[in-house]
């Protein structure tokens, strides 16, 4: 049954799992090829026997014919290409971000020992896709499939032992380095196409392919261009997490129930097959839409239902914009997600998504603007100079927000309820000192007084509890936007790579790198992508609208609500005195 | 003209004021009784010629007839005797006092920065009645008459060019040493009654002297023993201060107008006219009835509209507490303050009652207990140590109070509105970030989140101000509080020293130094001033009832406009976003 392979990707093997490393090109002979889970047996020219993913080897191919894209010569980039993330790596995010005290901490079961919290703890993977990320090349983590791997994400990437999928089959797994998941998958996506050392904007420019997968059409809206929405908007319910457990009981994990409103029929995911979409979501559209991080993993009190509570509604948080989005929603992987019908269903899907080459900058070539004019290149440098200072200055905002909105949390789960409570407690001192002193006639004061001790110890407690009940939604509003718009530099970088190089065409022109007809290709796609980038735009803005619509609502609706009962309570104890 | 004089009290010279240091018992001789203001020209043996208070020397007296108290030979007290005041001195109030901070900053204009002010600072004053003091006899601060002594009081000590009093012929001055008001005082106290070096309680429990002045009437009431309280409650406004000055502008002072609501005529009174009458009634009565110092004289910003409101709003306190007592405002001295009919009657006035006798532990040989049998010493001493538990205790209460209340202003004017500013700030912000979009149709938001960060600003102010609003009066009346309460170490140390005396009473006569009428005599007194004490904490308990029950209502009606006002702007910046 011995058969030749041709290895894809370089894969470095883990120690002690029998593994084998490879190297991109490397011809290799399948010793053993039903392991199951995903993974080949497989020996090296060497002799070495080990196992290797399924996925990165391509049984009898040839070298020459290794990838699937036109192998266009363009090296001449190389020298001249700045590094478009550079441009914006000034800016760190998340570094010293008390938002991140905020994370940490609601992980911790959403204690109220702010003060306790060392200020600028900082949870990894946040700031993975912020500004300064030199990852705008949209990685496919997603490197192996079916790999059993304890280490990456403990407990949270165990396969469950009872639900949707059966043990031992599944083929799903996790990106293998999960500590460098842009640096390693940025390797995987350029090895991807022989002859590229930069996965920038020049392979859609130049491209020759025609257009794979379904066409993303932009219209003329009246705030300008539009994706196509859908005539119903996809929603989607994340509840009931339920906790399963494997290996009789020594590990467990949190599976949610995802319920689409299109099918009203749920499906089980796990955290790790929401990581699963993000990787995929990332890699397809990452270089024309900012897909958002997945809420951290976080390991402390993963168990406590604070924090799963927390998980799940940010997971919902994500799922929501996800299902809003209306070239995310209607993706073949993101429906899939929400709809798939059965295990084979899903691993079919899976197999395919993971499969698919319409990903990074390609994603434009299925851009179809309709009904518009091509743009001049200093039109499309316009927008997008205009998009990068609105994100980076509404990045600033929301992370002024926050840091002011974290102050505020502190001390009003700090100091001031301490206060309060000093103060009925002073009250009520006062109050018992008074029935002590042997004078007729004092209980209607007595009484009084302590009642408005104990009022105050109520306000104390409800302004103990106040953030959670309104801060606590304008500040996941802003942290989700904080990470929305921590992808932008990315996607704005591909653009203005773009730009950069359509600049350059008239003199690759007389350098007789490219033609003359490549080069009004050239500005003809750069207005594609500035069209798309224009109908992101206008949904990020349309989104943003009736988000913070929303939020500013139901927020002040909770802060009228507080101060209203507090008068009340107020009153109440007022009326208890007497009247004289 | 030159004639003998018999000096009475020590006098020491001020250097460089022309005038005489002489000493009791010495002899003078008159050489000009013409000088005006109080003071007489005399010359002493060494033939060293000098001013003399008027009040110090009695023309034609003899040493021997020197007192005009019964000259008892009570020396055997001295070393038995304990000294009362050092039962209280393990508690000295003030010296942590955080009210002190607000005192200090309150005459600094009231103004904000709380945070800027260092802890602990402290008004000199306050401390002089408080809790281990040691002036429970009661001084005779004000020594001497008709000092033009511009060092203390400054400006506040002047004499003003206008009003109801003629200049330079006033007979009205100050205490010489104003830094040690009772340390100096005393020494005069006791200089007064020769051959007693204390002024303890038996100088009335073994008195000979019928009783001079107004009994006061004791009677049983519902809650016990009560003073005989008046068929109208006195009562008196102070208002209208204004800006009085002499020395061609160079020294000017406040004079208030008091309004008493018997006559309904103003008379003019500067705060040393205030300070008079407060070491008046604390010679009088201190024995008896805890008489509050009077709001601190300070220095500092002494004529901002805030300083003189803040004080006249604490001198009229001062003066309902006094005209609500039944005994300190049927008092000569007092009616005379309010209703002096001019400038002729308030001088004699002044004169008599400055040389009233039925002063300090005297005062209880007015005390005319009615229809109430005499009680046993135990019965004595067992209210007494009630009374002294119940004050201490509310003392204890009361500056807890103001510890925490003093806090909560901190943080009212100082960190907390600072935040609202910067939430309203960062609202704002964002407004002005969404409306740089370039997007259509945000002006409703942008409108909206203007004014909600604007509706957060106006809260800031709120914030800030609000304290003034409510703290204010309960930090003003608890403030009180502590100054009377801080008055009753004094006023039970007395009693407790009778006790003391009267316990001894069967050793003293089996010594034959007193007679068994004598003892008699001593117990009779002591239930006299037991009463006198039960009538006063009645007449307080009573007060307390009515002052506390004010002041917590207008503290919670106050609290509840703030929060009801916060709750309908936050209402009216919640319209205005847009309802989806």
């Amino acid at each position: 049954m011995a058969s030749q392979a041709q290895v894809l990707y370089d894969f470095s093997a883990e120690p002690g799992n029998n593994e084998l490393s490879v190297r991109e090109g490397e011809t290799i002979t399948i010793t053993n090829q039903n392991i199951g889970g995903g993974w080949i047996e497989a020996r090296n020219s060497r002799g070495e026997v080990g196992l290797v993913p399924e996925d990165y080897v391509e049984l009898g191919k040839t070298p020459a014919a290794g990838g699937s894209t036109a192998p266009l010569d363009l090296t001449f980039f190389d020298s001249q290409a700045p590094a478009p993330a550079s441009t914006t790596q000034s800016q760190t995010s998340n570094g010293n971000d008390p938002w991140a005290v905020f994370d940490t901490n609601a992980s911790g079961g959403f204690s109220n020992n702010w003060a306790a919290q060392p200020e600028g703890t900082e949870t990894g993977k946040n700031s993975n896709n912020a500004w300064g990320s030199t990852s705008y090349g949209h990685p496919q983590a997603y490197q192996g499939p079916g790999v059993e791997d304890d280490e990456w994400d403990d407990e949270w990437d165990e396969r469950k032992s009872s639900g949707g999928y059966a043990e031992g089959d599944m083929g799903e797994g996790g990106a293998m380095n999960r500590g460098g998941v842009h640096g390693s998958s940025m390797k995987i996506a350029l090895n991807k196409f022989p002859g590229f050392s930069k996965s920038g904007p020049e392979l859609y420019l130049l491209s020759k392919q025609t257009a794979k997968g379904n066409k993303l059409s932009i219209y003329r809206g009246e705030v300008g261009p539009v994706w196509e929405y859908p005539e119903i908007q996809l929603d989607c319910v994340v509840a009931d997490p339920k906790k399963g457990s494997k290996m009789y009981g020594l590990k467990s994990y949190i599976e949610y129930q995802v319920t689409p409103n299109t099918t009203n029929k749920p499906v089980n995911h796990r955290y790790k097959h929401f990581d699963w979409l993000y990787e995929r979501l990332l890699e397809k559209f990452g270089s024309a839409i900012p897909i958002p991080c997945l809420p951290d993993k976080q390991v402390t009190g993963r168990f406590e239902e604070e924090f799963i509570k927390m998980r799940m509604e940010r997971l919902q948080g994500w799922m929501t914009r996800m299902c809003r989005h209306p070239v995310v929603s209607s993706s073949e992987v993101f429906q899939l997600f929400l709809t798939y019908k059965d295990e084979k269903d899903w691993k079919t899907g899976k197999r395919k998504a993971e499969k698919d080459e319409t990903v990074g900058v390609m994603i434009f070539s299925t851009i179809e603007p309709e009904g518009v004019p091509d743009l001049e290149i200093h039109e499309v440098e316009q927008k997008c100079e205009q998009f990068s200072r609105f994100t980076k200055a509404m990045d600033d905002g929301v992370k002024d927000l926050l840091t002011v909105g974290n102050e505020h949390w502190k001390r009003c789960t700090g100091p001031l309820p301490k206060e309060y409570q000093r103060i009925g407690k002073a009250f009520q001192n006062l109050s018992s000192v008074f029935t002590s002193s042997g004078y007729e006639g004092e209980a209607t004061l007595t009484d009084a007084l302590t009642a408005a001790g104990k009022t105050y110890e109520e306000i104390a407690q409800m302004v103990a509890e106040q953030p959670r009940k309104d801060l606590h939604f304008l500040m996941e509003t802003n942290n989700e936007y904080k990470g929305l718009l921590g992808c932008f530099p990315d996607t704005i970088g591909v653009h203005k790579a773009a730009i950069e190089k359509v600049k350059e065409a008239d003199k690759l022109v007389a350098a007789s790198k490219i033609t003359s007809a490549e080069k009004v290709t050239m500005g003809k796609r750069a207005s594609s992508m500035s069209y798309a980038l224009q109908a992101e735009m206008n949904h990020f803005h349309s989104n943003r609208i009736y988000d913070y619509n929303r939020v500013m609502q139901q927020y002040l609706e909770e802060q009228v609500k507080f101060y209203e009962t507090i008068a009340e309570k107020l009153r109440h104890a007022h009326s208890q005195f007497t009247t004289m």
